[in-house]
């Protein structure tokens, strides 16, 4: 029989489509068996205990760690990997626009060239090789680069997080595609940014606490490195007059890796697969272990 | 016996050892049967008729096809393919920047998201598939988009370029990699255009007299396209002052897709390779043929 899925806050046409897409029917909330949430924490509602399961819309899911620890008899899901193809996308786009310098020539009134690097032959480092480390590893294999890949487990030929140390001074690039975690808070600081590549660019489009702001400010300054594309700052959202804004070295993107038309698009998809697997009993895709912080 | 190559303009290091590693002897001008010349066309000595080759360092040949029609006995090599990663390179990064709002998020001075695109799902067209298109193909093959490869002859499932009136507004992003010819000059004026796609992104990394400027810059004024990704204007230099830099919707590097660091190893290469043909009587890469204009 189809499972009754409330699905909220209001009524998105694309989400009600895509549940029933997935082969579940609908519900209003009293009698839901699921749930798809496609709002912040704080509007979530009590839970009947006929619910056993709950989609969110995000791939980070740090706001809602507390209620899923006190609510161990709901399986909640979350969208990593769902818009992962987006967010790759983003950052080989920063990653090129680093190199290439298309940050200072966006904001150039003048015809001045200067000498760039290019990504070809360089070395770059993917740290969090996830769903959207495995897609961008996708998307740089054409570039004739080098990737080292930083995983925790350190399998499939990837470096294990333990000699994560060994790649600052190594590698060319870096890219940060690891959740936010506490083993991940301020995982690129003054020590890794000191031993960078005086023409390396760090690219982080996972969460802004992966990087020491003060200290990448100072890198920035002092051109210890080359740049940094940020899609994810702290604090976020960056206030007007930090420096970032100023530096001639910064690309920012408003966190947007996943824009809204897109998003729609990816987690409807992701909700019809999720239904599917709910109704047949299968395993549903990326529950959230509290304990892992994603 | 090692073929005498004169390498010219000055004593370039790089190019010396570039011709001994392919197996040549650097020559003074009065013995040799090759040149390499890194120079412009004016400053280009009087050949002695000892020479049967000459190779140029650029990929584009359009000031040297006068002296290359007078000139029949000599074989004219051009660099054509031999920047073809570094020029793709550029390219897939002007369209990634443009399609996810780079230009315009490089400029902000504060927080503030709009709804840009994203590439995955799009139709890109790529309008000459030599060296650079094939590279700019290969590259955007993990993007999950539609290719639509315009080609003088038609051939591998490509489209011959007679049916290119087909493409304007059927793509959604043009990345123009044709030479400069008779043909090619304005390929895309107003009527093109027109017919694209709001959201449309033109690419030109290839001649900056393939599209017609003035037409541009009305269709960005208009916001009857996307936006347009510049490494070649017209004209080049684009001058203080133009329009063009003014306009939120364009994003100009100026003629750098190959960088001079990148430009002066690859160059290199061709180098190398050509004096080994030269000296083993094989066929030349990249014969500049002046009635085709490339």
């Amino acid at each position: 029989m189809a499972p009754a899925i409330h699905i909220g806050p209001g009524e998105p046409e694309h989400l009600i489509r895509a549940v029933e897409e997935g082969g579940g029917r609908p519900a209003a909330l009293e009698e839901a068996e699921g749930i798809v949430w496609a709002g912040p924490e704080d509007d979530f509602p009590e839970l009947p205990s006929s619910v056993r399961w709950v989609q969110l819309q995000s791939a980070g899911i740090e706001p809602w760690i507390d209620r899923v620890r006190d609510t161990p008899d709901v399986q909640f899901t979350s969208a990593v990997g769902a818009y992962s193809i987006q967010v790759a996308e983003l950052a080989l786009g920063l990653l090129l626009a680093g190199v290439r310098g298309l940050n200072r020539y966006a904001r150039a009134w003048s015809w001045d060239p200067h000498d760039e690097g290019t990504l070809q032959g360089s070395t770059v480092a993917v740290i969090g090789a996830g769903g959207i480390g495995r897609e961008l590893i996708r998307m740089l294999e054409p570039h004739d680069v080098k990737i080292l890949a930083v995983t925790r487990s350190g399998r499939d030929g990837t470096l294990p997080v333990e000699r994560i140390g060994e790649i600052w001074s190594k590698a060319d690039h870096f890219v940060l595609c690891a959740p936010a975690t506490d083993g991940t808070r301020h995982l690129i600081g003054a020590p890794e940014l000191w031993v960078m590549k005086s023409h390396s660019w760090v690219i982080n489009i996972a969460r802004g606490s992966l990087i020491d702001t003060e200290a990448l400010v100072q890198a920035l300054a002092s051109r210890i490195i080359g740049g940094a594309g940020l899609d994810v700052t702290d604090p976020e959202p960056l206030p007007d007059g930090h420096p970032l804004w100023a530096s001639p070295h910064a690309l920012i993107t408003p966190h947007v890796a996943n824009p809204p038309s897109a998003m729609d698009r990816d987690l409807a998809k992701r909700v019809t697969e999720n239904v599917r697997r709910f109704a047949a009993g299968e395993d549903l895709l990326a529950p959230v272990n509290p304990d892992r912080g994603y």
